[in-house]
């Protein structure tokens, strides 16, 4: 049988074990799959885009397991009562095709988005990073600004949202958890003492939510919500600060925010940084950029830890989502007919 | 709330209502969504090959519902104990995103294979066939048998399998069905007399399963077995013998029988028949083959039409597949932090 984290499962496992040892453990299993990247059977997202927002399939397999996450992004969602970003992934086994976990994924993809923001800045911000700039305080800035704190260890966050009521949400759940929290009336306010940026806005549109004057010296920008054709959060300039480092280029430049840049644009993939085979941060007073769209091995990871978390607990329950017939030849045995027909 | 029809769920409707009461009404589902084959999104789809077997997504989306089926296709699985195939799909809102409806589709899978064939038989086949012989006598086989006779008006089956056991079964399952049913010792017996043949085997090689000397003038072939690279069923002669229709050519090409043809190899696209846009069989003394593989419009029609069958009833049940935060932008408000941390 499969089994099955539902959103009530998932709620009571995240509430009971808490966001930051959530990210810290999700960071080690994070760690363990971008270090073998090349294992790993990677291919750009199917995407279908509509009018309204686009639905994506986001496979990846190494040799055990293979995973896929369905998820949608819909901006206007919000306006009419729905979540931006609803998501379900599924992992299963290679080498009987047999899905073995199913789990809900809205809040596991804020939980990986948050881990891998903060693996990425444990590696490239600077080791005396302490206050973190949120641009956009929608549902997934909580998220990253516990894991900026368990990882790097910021402790003074600093909000900015054009709305306003967002913005003062975010700092009402995160002022009970002990960080210094500011809503900032500009991002350029919530960025002046910032180490590192995290822009984590909604719009479907090219816009430029950070300005190249609003980055300092020495920040690391982490850039999470450019991440499908056309919707992009950071002034092009910015991109010429300093190194830009991604998940998987050939997906990113499609996605990211480097579709602004030409196709040989110098990027940097951050697994190589991990696996210490290219140089991360080189000075303090460097900018560092992770331009992040979100990769599959990303959700592979999350599924993997969720379903090792779930395991020998009811934070899972089987699901009859695969036929089990006792001669699997006969699937049509499976049926009680009840009356012979003609 | 997504609604969830399990196997269980999907075991107990199909008992109720009956393979063929079902398979009918599918057929009109699936000509509604072949004679609107333009409207849809359509993509080859996304499969990872592994040394065992395939695990494949299948999307395609109109303007109201995107659908996607997940299914694996592990040949060596029944020696093991396992099915060959398993499968489960999701139909979601394409204006917000939310998956609406998932369902195990194992089950459904077979269904809506059998009434693609059936569909493809009923415009292609002579209109007085009776008699079908089935080449593989595995899990598709009797619901293959039960849709022509619904369809097409067949009443007699002639079975054949090198596993006589899978024989066997098969025709102590129709037999009750009121067919005539006889099991042969190899395939040109089997269609010594036919009027439609069937291949449904399961081998992931090259195989001729049916020669040309097995194929009789004026028959109709429904080769569904032959659906992966490197897996075909028929002599590639045979496919010289009349015209050849499929569902999408792109897939086809790299899945189906004309993989051991040249790219230019000529095909009918079944929706144009369908549609009256292009014409069938034009002559009783004729070969009719249609080379199917499985498209993700018919996984599309058979979701939407148990959706459909499902709604008002106890065959699904909501699963709680999406969070559902009462603030759209608080998702975090969902977690009930237990105690401040640090």
């Amino acid at each position: 049988m499969t089994e099955f984290m539902g959103v009530r499962d998932a709620v009571r496992w995240v509430s009971m074990r808490g966001i930051e040892p959530i990210v810290t453990e999700l960071v080690e299993y994070l760690e363990q799959d971008f270090r073998r990247w090349g294992e790993f059977d990677k291919a750009p997202r199917v995407a279908k885009y509509t009018p309204l927002g686009a639905i994506e399939l986001m496979p990846t397999c190494d040799a055990e397991f293979y995973a896929f996450k369905y998820v949608n992004g819909h901006p206007s969602n919000p306006a009419r009562g729905f979540q931006t970003v609803v998501a379900f992934g599924v992992l299963a086994n290679v080498h009987n095709g047999y899905p073995v976990f199913m789990a809900e994924m809205t809040l596991l993809t804020a939980l990986r988005t948050a881990a891998t923001s903060a693996m990425a800045a444990g590696a490239l911000a600077r080791p005396d990073s302490r206050v973190l700039a949120l641009i956009g305080a929608g549902s997934q800035s909580e998220f990253q600004a516990l894991a900026m704190r368990a990882i790097v260890g910021i402790d003074t966050v600093m909000i900015y949202d054009r709305d306003q009521d967002a913005a003062e949400k975010c700092a009402r759940n995160l002022k009970p958890m002990g960080l210094h929290v500011t809503v900032a009336s500009s991002a350029a306010e919530a960025c002046a003492h910032a180490d590192i940026v995290t822009t984590c806005t909604a719009d479907k549109s090219v816009s430029a939510v950070l300005t190249d004057n609003d980055v300092r010296p020495g920040v690391h920008i982490n850039a999470i919500g450019g991440d499908c054709p056309g919707k992009t959060e950071l002034d092009p300039a910015i991109l010429d600060r300093g190194p830009v480092f991604v998940e998987f280029p050939p997906q990113t430049r499609i996605e990211g925010e480097i579709q602004a840049k030409p196709a040989d644009f110098p990027v940097t993939e951050l697994w190589k940084v991990l696996s210490g085979l290219a140089p991360g941060r080189t000075d303090p007073d460097q900018v560092t950029i992770f331009d992040s769209v979100g990769f599959a091995i990303e959700d592979f990871s999350v599924l993997r830890y969720a379903r090792d978390q779930a395991r020998g607990t009811d934070y899972a329950r089987p699901i009859d989502l695969i036929a089990e017939p006792e001669d699997p030849k006969d699937l049509f045995g499976l049926i009680h007919v009840l009356s012979p027909v003609k």
